[in-house]
């Protein structure tokens, strides 16, 4: 074990794009854990979109950092040392720790983390079987409400979260036409994650045209995990009684000021659409069963998932900056250390 | 009874704001009756923002009229001819008719008009008693879903709508604040039609400041019948949960192309806020329950209405064009004949 502990705080708070001086790494000492208390070493940490949100100084869902803030992150683990009944040393744990190497939390606090089932793995507690796999869930199921002869379009459909909404909506028995950025993500909607139509918005000019070809029948269900041109298109193109879930704006996380582009109260009035935000953390109660069948389908093979892994404790800024450029393909982690054994 | 009868046709798709060439007025025959048909001498005629739609060359919720159809309206009228068992001359009657002195009906689609009960006139069925008062009522309960302890906010606050809107949400239990584009019509919003507070939007630069006075814990359900400056202020200040209600967007009825504005996805993450299109014509079933109520609360004096009334037949494209000028308070309908006894 290393004699000292690094972690991340906020750096300063970006204007815009955020670069690396957002992110200050210190170093400090490995903590020890009171009583009721464990230690745990951070093996993946997860980086999320959301968290740009944090770095603004402005209320929002998720409260904001203050500059010299530890960066919190969700993070899968080993348990080093433990004054809490149910844990103990060698035990691989989930918690919703920090950007760091080594974390006290409260026992209470931490859950279980088995990477022994079929296709389960580590990381996927972070993507698929952890919030991005949760939030796919109650946003397809609970908002999009996808059924046999819908047509679902998800956009970021390559991510975390968009890869598992449209295998969720494909078991519903949708259509699911997915939006992504580069001919590698195309692929892999279609041949990994059983799309049934992708689009390369980056290497498309008419969105509506390539819409119109890949949803011909229009859109009933749409999972919005980025917005920008994809979503104007798509927005243009409801079908009577369409449901719109509202996850994610990636697109304009990054701008300063209200961003603008073609209005879409307009468009709900013929089509008599529902557009709705929603928060995973609203459906706590519910959080048990969902994890229930996201690990069902996992293990059946129904749900397929990715990680894209940054290898090492100080590239965690580098990853989360690489969110905001699309590059990565299902869960952006970052492997931090080894498991013990 | 006159020799001829004037209808008004639609003599050329307005480009944009329309104006007396959008209306062609042609004389002819007054029509007679066929077995199981009515001869209708309109008294009052409506004119309503919806049918600038129908002006367009393209398929919406409503079809659109060709050049030299006869404009659609919805008619209070009086029975001149019956070959219908049901109906005999004198009578009043509701029809979905024409812009014109006299029409046939198939007389199994007209329906009974009183004007007899308390508060209860010839043209509030074509207000607070017809599809107007409807939209109200099922955009409001169905829609907007209004509580005690919600704010909602009304746009066109003054209109047939919107007037009735802010009624059935104030009967609900909310705080109703209203949006108008005269001082005439704020003070209207607040002494006749009972709304909590009110916003002259027209004589306000700072919409948002204007909402943060009258709405200090933001807005839990907002009925748009406008869209434009105020919709952008009042989609800033939504509450957790709030319901937003598109019924119209009035202000860009008129545009070509697309009108932009402030992005709306973005704004309903936090909020986890609802925003849905609705056309009353699918809460078909269910009118009759409406139409009781509504006259319960208008006999009752619950809900208060008034009608914008334009004298004379030829004038109704001048009504029409001042929908979008905003000079109507409550609703907008143009007076044609006088009852014959």
């Amino acid at each position: 074990m290393a004699d000292t502990n690094r972690q991340f705080v906020l750096g300063g708070r970006p204007d815009g794009k955020p670069d690396l001086d957002a992110f200050e790494l210190r170093e400090t000492a490995i903590p020890e854990p009171g009583r009721g208390e464990v230690l745990v070493r951070t093996l993946y940490l997860s980086v999320d979109p959301y968290m740009r949100g944090r770095m603004r100084d402005r209320d929002s869902y998720a409260e904001p950092w203050a500059v010299g803030d530890r960066l919190e992150g969700h993070v899968v683990g080993e348990v080093v040392a433990s004054e809490h009944d149910d844990w103990e040393a060698g035990e691989f744990v989930f918690g919703r720790l920090y950007w760091s190497e080594y974390a006290v939390a409260d026992g209470a606090d931490l859950t279980p983390v088995d990477p022994t089932p079929e296709n389960v793995t580590l990381p996927s507690y972070l993507g698929v079987l952890g919030m991005p796999g949760r939030t796919a869930y109650f946003g397809t199921l609970d908002v999009v409400e996808p059924g046999p002869g819908d047509t679902v379009v998800v956009s970021g459909a390559a991510g975390a979260v968009g890869s598992t909404v449209g295998q969720i909506a494909g078991l519903a028995g949708a259509r699911v036409v997915g939006f992504a950025g580069t001919a590698e993500k195309v692929s892999l909607l279609e041949d990994a994650f059983g799309f049934d139509a992708a689009v390369n918005y980056a290497a498309t000019e008419d969105h509506r045209a390539a819409l119109d070809e890949a949803a011909p029948g229009g859109v009933d269900g749409y999972f919005d995990n980025v917005g920008g041109p994809v979503s104007d298109a798509v927005l243009t193109r409801l079908a009577v009684d369409a449901r719109v879930a509202v996850c994610g704006q990636i697109a304009h996380y990054n701008e300063e000021g209200v961003p603008t582009g073609p209005r879409t109260l307009p468009q709900l009035i013929a089509s008599r659409a529902r557009v709705e935000g929603f928060l995973v953390s609203d459906y706590a109660s519910r959080f048990d069963r969902a994890n229930e069948r996201l690990r069902e389908w996992v293990v059946s093979g129904d749900v397929t998932h990715r990680e894209s892994v940054v290898e090492g404790f100080e590239r965690a800024p580098e990853a989360f900056l690489g969110l905001f450029a699309g590059e990565n393909v299902g869960k952006q982690v970052v492997a931090v250390a080894e498991p013990s054994e």
